[in-house]
């Protein structure tokens, strides 16, 4: 089962700029990850872009759904900063009909020793092997539909936008 | 969404005893885990037993068949050791039909800096919350079922028993 | 032999606040990295700020100062950030003449896997051991006189100020 | 001021085989700890063994004495298991009379996050830059001379072998 991975940036792939002291990116550090993993997993990988989720534009978007939308890949998982990634989702969900793609990212940084990174990175691997089609974000060991997701901003979890 | 969480030892849970340099077993650490993983699921966790896989007895697989059978839980994920995980698999596969049961484990310990077990934890919960009634072991971003799944002794990785 | 540590701060002992994606400062971590070096060291600790040192006053510096020059203390380890280290390490160097000040600090946070906190945390303990009295930058491995010593801001590594 | 680095072992260096789940050793990870403490010292890092220091023979110590002797070095720091460093430490120091020599370990592998690793080698390098001719083990945060050292058995802490 081949999954494409496509990387947006987002806190998951921040790095620590130790003469500046300010968080900056670099690349996704998703290889190294799923090597530690010791995944086995048929993925594609690839960096479309390394931003802050805040800085996300309507042809960043544009850009995440075409890749999304490629002939070849029923399955995609997507890491992108929490800030924005309800709204990309509703952005995905309302123009991809037929794969199963997956938002995941992480509230600490993978180079500060995330835990919630490694974790989500796993449960949204599995979601994308498991789900049928349809747009989802996977946080907090959960998986969420597009359109009934939220980030709390005051406890920075993902919940139903719904009320649950 | 509830699940119960079965711990049973393996490296998963290993700990380095810094006076005389054997690993060894305290509690499990899945606790902390899903504290860092920020972790929003519904889990009831209960330490079964803590010990090396190749030490599992046939009355310990027992007690792990009679904590799947109890009533009010559809959903189980245990973590166990790589040695003999495809054995207690194989034995839960041929006893239970009704409920989701996913087994994990690691290769690495936890205080070790373990990436495997983070993200093998990850998956298996999102495994646990997706998979239909059946038993099967989530290893290496991938699930495999219970009646086709070996340990690769050489690689220390799980493959199709049948070949794939 | 007692040593008093004093913590004021600095990248050392940053935090990441996963709500905000800031660093920000709750309390040193020195009783914690002292434990797992295992140190039998007999140290007093006390946290006099907890500040970035590009905000440092100069009452901030007196207040330092005086905890220095209290009796009862012949050696002394302040934890500073590392961007006015150099300032205060002059600035105590001309007031102090009997007591052995080592200043050190990090250039990326204990809490973000830093080794060179934990490192430059053993070298200054050892160098308030044995050098003679007087001040000391101790970073990079290596002990830095007070009337000598300057960051270079481009490396964010210390080096002699007078070329060495 | 250069320092000369002899590696020959110890839990400092151990590795864990994720195949067999037993520790064992590969090369000396002091280059990398060095790099991540930020460390610019002036150091010629030797691997002369890689072993448990219960296997060290009279011939192993021959070894290390002479790669202490050789001219051209006064500072020399070796990393040693902690079982029988204090040994080492007798043997070199009834034979070394000016150069300063000191011996370091760890009771946690540095590939098990350990951090009593990276401070023992912070300390051990600031004590060889700062001691007078000699044979030290630097443990805990202290410095012992070669001949009132033990390592405590039962707290796998170093102390005075006269009491203290």
């Amino acid at each position: 089962m081949k999954i494409r991975f496509l990387a947006t940036g987002g806190t998951f792939d921040k790095e620590y700029n130790e003469v500046t002291g300010a968080l900056y990116f670099k690349d996704t550090h998703v290889r190294e990850m799923l090597r530690l993993a010791r995944s086995s997993l048929d993925l594609e990988i690839r960096t479309l872009m390394m931003i802050d989720s805040t800085e996300m534009t309507a042809v960043d978007r544009e850009m995440i759904l075409k890749s999304c939308l490629e002939p070849g890949w029923d399955r995609v998982v997507i890491s992108h900063g929490t800030d924005t990634m309800a709204e990309t989702a509703r952005y995905l969900g309302e123009r991809i009909r037929d794969k199963t793609v997956v938002l995941t990212g992480a509230v600490v940084p993978y180079t500060f020793g995330s835990s919630d990174g490694l974790f989500n990175l796993g449960s949204a691997l599995a979601f994308a092997q498991t789900l049928p089609p349809g747009v989802y974000v996977a946080m907090n060991g959960r998986c969420f539909s597009w359109d009934d997701v939220r980030k709390n901003r005051s406890t920075a979890r993902f919940e139903e936008a719904r009320g649950s």
